[in-house]
């Protein structure tokens, strides 16, 4: 068996253009496996898409190829990417939706995508997830090196994800994303409460106060909102066998406050 | 190419949630084959995944590991099962989700998921299909037994699948799912009717009347309802090129009886 | 790895009738690769996923095998056709789903599909696709030949595929699609427009006047109209990251005209 592929995109699955990727990859890596992470990224998202694929991405083995593409520049000058972060590569458009990634992997390599020998004959001007990131894709998996897509590239957009203002006391965040289940994600990570006493918390959204940290759903009531730290690694806002987005109606960007006690 | 792995989820295709089962997967098993069922399943909606899961399962080879994931109880301390049922094996919280592989398969073998050196590291205590069921079908894709994932385990949950009701000459049942097509499944299944002679059936669902037991949606004229066994073995109710579902409004869990002579 | 089985269906990804066809294609070709081209072809619309396959089908490797099924005519006695056309192998009712393949091939070596001992041993008369066509591209996958599955057959249903009309400085031709990104795609491709000279054209649609042919989405400002040839090689009508369709809300069958000076 091959290496593993994983798609990211915002082409839903109606329309075929998924299926044009997986065969331009399949016709020149036969044995790798190809593995959806969503097409059903908002068109043109690519906050949404770099969250999501931050999310996913650790859960794949070392040497796992990711292809992102959401990409309203097709067409235009800006760059493509390949970028080895730990242990996995990434290609993708220079458009910041890698931004979680350079994040978290400061020792990231970049690449820029230019040799044309390793792309589609044909490059239309609006479909480079096509024509050129899933074939060279393809090619990595087959095992060329990250030399010969292109050369370094440091000019790359690292991306502006929103960072949480922590001061003595709190916290401030914003809800950054909804999930399927009206799960609502801040972007308050683990991390960022680690000089709380995790007992000692109150959150604020909007005008909605939940005075704990709970440690799973069962944790409150049926019907009731609670906050915890998801699956994910960040701050949530749920409500217990229901949905916390249909409850509270907060838009995409609504301020989070963490307010607690100092740890030791 | 190793073992078929398939997945059965509430947890749609927008949210990166499969992807990361799909990952912890191959970064245990990698030649492993992942097939998706559907994860469309209604959020918790136990009996819908049981439905579809028990009508699929069949068409898979021996051996195929199915992983199915509707949990509205994690975090609480209900068990995951892990399950031999004729000749497959079924990965799932103890909450009724296997209600009807346990019908057909009285010898199923049931044992509790427990061995946590087969789980991820760090274990959530909101998503345990990531953390505990794909490790460990990953796992037995490798080839470890049952016996090593936990001990036997006879109180789980049975689940409450409704039975309909066979009397002298009528089998009363009810509408338990509604497909894309607008086709309207019942609980009646092929086996309910051996007792009758089945040209002479008659179908009364709510206030419609259907006179006949039909063989294919030809037998009627387009827009016209019409009644037979659907290819998952159980009595339907359908519209020749378009939705029954649309025309009749039923409700799940209308009453559906069936009255006809006696075969022989 | 095994051959390349695709699978474009009106089926959706709620019901687990995807999962079935899967499950038998593996139960007899473990080791194919099933590779979805889309599921969301609307309800029994034949056009749509003619359109659909014939766009993604060029992009794989040769020998790929695509099994189509929109079958609103299950259960009647329309043939299933086994089609070799431009290297790859084609499964599909016989019903125009394959009118743009046979446009396209005009040497189509055509098969009806009718050895039995292909089929599951039992052939319900509601899901062929399932029964028939699922496991005839097994085999297929597995090495038997065309002439193994029935007999060559031409009176099949060459499909109504609505043809631009050209004359000497004007093509008419209509929309024929709408994409998730609301681009209207319409059925004039790049070589109807070959006659001319590509700077001098205009575009007619409905009321609306594009003045020229673009290259790319970045040749208009944002939120503007722009007409180009899209990455399946056909005339689009799209507006700079939003959605034309929207603006436009034409009608499929809307008429789209073409008026420029000859390319000499």
């Amino acid at each position: 068996m091959g290496r593993i592929i994983t798609l990211t995109t915002d082409f839903g699955t109606h329309d075929g253009y998924v299926a044009s990727l997986r065969g331009v990859i399949l016709s020149i890596a036969g044995d790798c496996q190809i593995v959806d992470i969503t097409h059903e990224v908002e068109p043109q998202n690519i906050r949404q898409a770099a969250i999501l694929l931050s999310i996913a991405a650790p859960y794949f083995p070392p040497g796992t190829i990711h292809v992102a593409v959401v990409d309203p520049g097709v067409g235009t000058d800006r760059a493509i990417l390949a970028v080895q972060a730990g242990g996995q590569i990434y290609i993708a458009p220079d458009n910041g939706l890698l931004a979680v990634i350079f994040e978290r992997n400061v020792n990231s390599v970049v690449h820029k995508v230019e040799n044309r020998s390793l792309f589609l004959p044909q490059v239309s001007r609006t479909f480079h997830g096509r024509d050129i990131m899933a074939p060279v894709a393809a090619h990595l998996a087959q095992g060329i090196a990250l030399e010969d897509i292109g050369p370094r590239f440091d000019g790359y957009q690292r991306g502006l994800f929103p960072h949480p203002v922590i001061t003595g006391n709190s916290v401030k965040g914003q809800i950054i994303y909804r999930d399927r289940f009206g799960n609502l994600f801040t972007n308050i990570s683990n991390d960022d409460l680690r000089q709380f006493d995790l007992v000692s918390l109150h959150v604020r959204a909007g005008y909605t106060k939940i005075e704990r940290l709970s440690q799973s759903y069962s944790d409150v009531e049926k019907g009731e909102l609670l906050c915890l730290i998801g699956s994910g690694g960040y701050l949530e806002i749920a409500l217990r066998e229901g949905s916390a987005a249909e409850k509270l109606r907060f838009p995409l960007g609504t301020e989070v406050e963490i307010t607690g006690t100092s740890a030791i």
